[in-house]
């Protein structure tokens, strides 16, 4: 437990614990810290307290639930897989919310293979679905270290290190169903199972990426892709990084969607991996300034020597004039597993400021190397272990601490981030953990059009996340529907 | 001009029109019947009759004009390349309404090679754009018979005979400029030149397919792809079509993302462009009861040799089992520019019932065959003359008749889509043409949210669609903000 965290949980009333327990069963209604703890605090640090957690298994409950809650003034944070970054989905110090688990809500995994899609409950793994999905050789293409449950991955609208080539959660949802904080618990079912329909207004993308303070996703129709059946990989030594962007250009410019990920790695990044994993493969003698890790990936008609022929080929001028110093191919996973064990790596090395940014794509190293000169200058003892998807702009820009690090250093790099044309939440979205960086760098304009949404969509405080302007008094407006 | 319309233009109050004058100057304030005449009607048959149509050049100018109107009671209605198949860009009959052309507001065209994107105006044409995305090797993929402005491309979320492979326009923007109807023409900016951001609530979308009815988009960044310089192109002739959908799936296993179209053509649809248009050349020498149209397409890497040797293998068991009874190849346009001219074939055979549906690609040539039954026993004089976008079941169900069509045909298709789980408006958006198939369609808890977020966001009227359940009043409250 953090010591900064005060337990003090309030008890829920009794005629509110008695509605809960009717609708969802008393094995269901948890309030005994020993009960709750697993929902109070995730796998990176969140911790809250909560005066329930309480576990649906229908939309029909989430539905009574969030109704019954209006008539109790208890505010609910929907809670998915609970491996989120930012800690939207976990109670905050009041010990006044209560925890909307949807791990229960997992009932549902119903394949169309010609439509290539599936309607799934949001309590579903990403891994479940994936290992279902493979039956028909198809695939869900979020490609995360973490294995989130549906829900959450709408809710956060991830991203991941297929982003190149697949896009986001927002861009593989077909639909959504919807349980509405109205004070009723209306549920609405947002788009089809359909690829193309502009029958509606699109409020299915408000819920993508509203950190669970608009509704609760209790359900979705998700795209699938065919798996890929063919592929290589290669990770690519660099001295300096400053050819690695033209490099990017020239790859997208042979091989088109066959680029399925481009990922960057800085030495400080793949030692801390390499030093405290004994289970990686070492992949290059003296690790590199910087290392880029490119997969080339497709369908069966493919084959992977003509991969690796090709980019060898488009490779060799950059090797030639020593650009690229070194390069290892890999058809397993070996360069993967470094790849994905890079959070691990660091997380055994120290403390971990941990800023999910993203950039203009062309900006990407400038940007990088006038922080790496910033931060040396203001904090020395800060070792920037730096990764990400350089891809697509995205940069994990973690900086690791052997003390408890300074407080204002997130800030700093947020700031310095959006001035530069960036964003301070790439692929993590908006949390407690980051939401003093949305109000600061949110134009008023903006964050009026969304109060006033949040409040029409969702009048009934749910969440963790006031997307409106801050003002002394609560934003949210009672009930009135 | 129709018939049926009567041109009933209610001038502008003297004070409305000075004021316009003095934002946009006299010249771009049309009032006379000559100079209006081209903003009233468009291309397909769409025809108003407008106040007055004012031209801005500016957002500044588009803020003004919002503002200005809130303080006359105008209602504008947004328009741009009026290449719009339902309406939503051509004022109603009434002669109240203000058209606010964009075909002024062309001034940016701003690339980032490096992030493959560019900011773009909203009156930019999407073939100016790619004219000059070419120079980078760039291109933005949404491929469109007609040429649309940006802005309209946006407010109607086109889809395209490349969606399979690059999706809608949504899935192809970054971050829009919106001048909002809220009485004050507020203007902002949602989304970031970026590829990866979630550090806000997803307004943007809200804005994507709206119709024009939440606000007026005046500037946009669009993300762009590589052009593919190798690609290769087949039709392939069938004698039955149960084996389409299966051949589709093969192909997407055997190619993913190099498969960048699959086309459908009816036999009828493949005649009336043969017949009507000299310039096509004929593929087979017996048109087939249907064509499948099939682009394989990639980077500088691939060859267009090996593109075609693999699909001949990929289909050779399918032609040996008389599956597929011809096969023509082309590396140059001349099959895509039968597919590109369909649409004028029907127009010059007679007049058409324009239906633009989409189904769960497995149902798709289900749901045909059912509808081919009920229209030949309703409606025998009815010539069905589909083709569509099957790859992503897309359909464009268009039937042809020789004398004025029976007005309850396009309700009847669109009833019998949406109880088959599909939609009645797959990629041009929602007009006064298919509004009452919206509220039909749409339940009412649907309605009801879009109606609250429309008031919200828009309290000031503009464009053609109200979303929100139908009443005997106006829905729209008086601006308060």
């Amino acid at each position: 437990m953090s010591p900064n965290v005060k337990m003090n949980a309030k008890p829920l009333s009794d005629p509110a614990y008695e509605v809960f327990c009717s609708i969802v069963g008393a094995a269901h209604v948890l309030v005994i810290d020993d009960d709750k703890i697993r929902y109070e605090c995730d796998g990176r640090a969140n911790r809250g307290s909560a005066a329930a957690v309480v576990r649906p298994e229908s939309t029909a409950q989430v539905s009574s639930l969030l109704a019954s809650g209006a008539d109790y003034g208890i505010t609910f944070v929907p809670q998915s897989g609970n491996t989120g970054l930012v800690g939207s989905g976990i109670a905050n110090e009041s010990g006044d919310h209560v925890v909307l688990s949807l791990d229960r809500l997992n009932g549902v995994m119903n394949f169309d293979p010609a439509n290539r899609s599936v309607r799934v409950s949001a309590g579903v793994r990403l891994s479940e679905l994936n290992a279902a999905a493979a039956v028909y050789g198809l695939t869900f293409p979020i490609d995360l270290g973490a294995d989130p449950a549906i829900g959450g991955m709408i809710a956060t609208n991830t991203g991941g290190a297929r982003f190149l080539r697949y896009g986001d959660v927002r861009r593989n949802v077909m639909a959504v169903e919807v349980v509405l904080a109205d004070g009723h618990g209306s549920v609405v079912n947002l788009g089809r199972d359909l690829w193309k329909d502009n029958s509606f207004l699109d409020l299915k993308n408000l819920f993508v990426g509203s950190s669970g303070s608009l509704g609760v996703v209790t359900a979705a129709t998700l795209a699938l892709q065919p798996m890929n059946t063919t592929r290589t990989t290669a990770m690519l030594a660099f001295h300096n990084t400053h050819q690695i962007a033209p490099l990017l250009l020239e790859l997208e410019k042979h091989f088109g969607a066959l680029l399925s990920a481009f990922e960057g790695i800085s030495a400080s990044a793949m030692n801390a991996a390499l030093d405290h994993i004994p289970r990686l493969r070492r992949p290059f003698a003296d690790t590199p300034l910087y290392t880029v890790l490119v997969e080339l990936a497709g369908g069966a008609a493919l084959n992977a020597d003509w991969l690796e022929e090709q980019l060898a080929h488009i490779l060799s001028d950059s090797i030639a004039d020593g650009t690229i110093t070194d390069v290892v191919t890999d058809r397993r996973n070996d360069l993967w597993a470094i790849r994905h064990a890079l959070p691990e790596g660091l997380r055994a090395k120290g403390s971990v400021i941990a800023c999910d940014i993203s950039l203009p794509r062309g900006q990407v190293f400038e940007f990088r190397d006038q922080m790496i000169a910033a931060i040396g200058s203001r904090w020395p003892d800060l070792e920037l272990c730096d990764f990400g998807h350089i891809g697509d702009g995205g940069l994990h820009f973690n900086l690791v601490s052997q003390k408890e690090p300074p407080a204002e250093v997130k800030s700093f790099i947020f700031t310095q981030t959006v001035k530069a044309g960036g964003s301070f939440s790439a692929e993590h979205g908006i949390g407690p953990n980051n939401i003093n960086a949305y109000h600061q760098h949110t134009d008023f304009n903006g964050l009026q059009l969304a109060g006033r949404v949040q409040r029409t969509v969702a009048p009934q405080r749910i969440g963790r996340v006031d997307f409106g302007p801050r003002s002394g008094s609560n934003n949210f407006v009672s009930v009135q529907c």
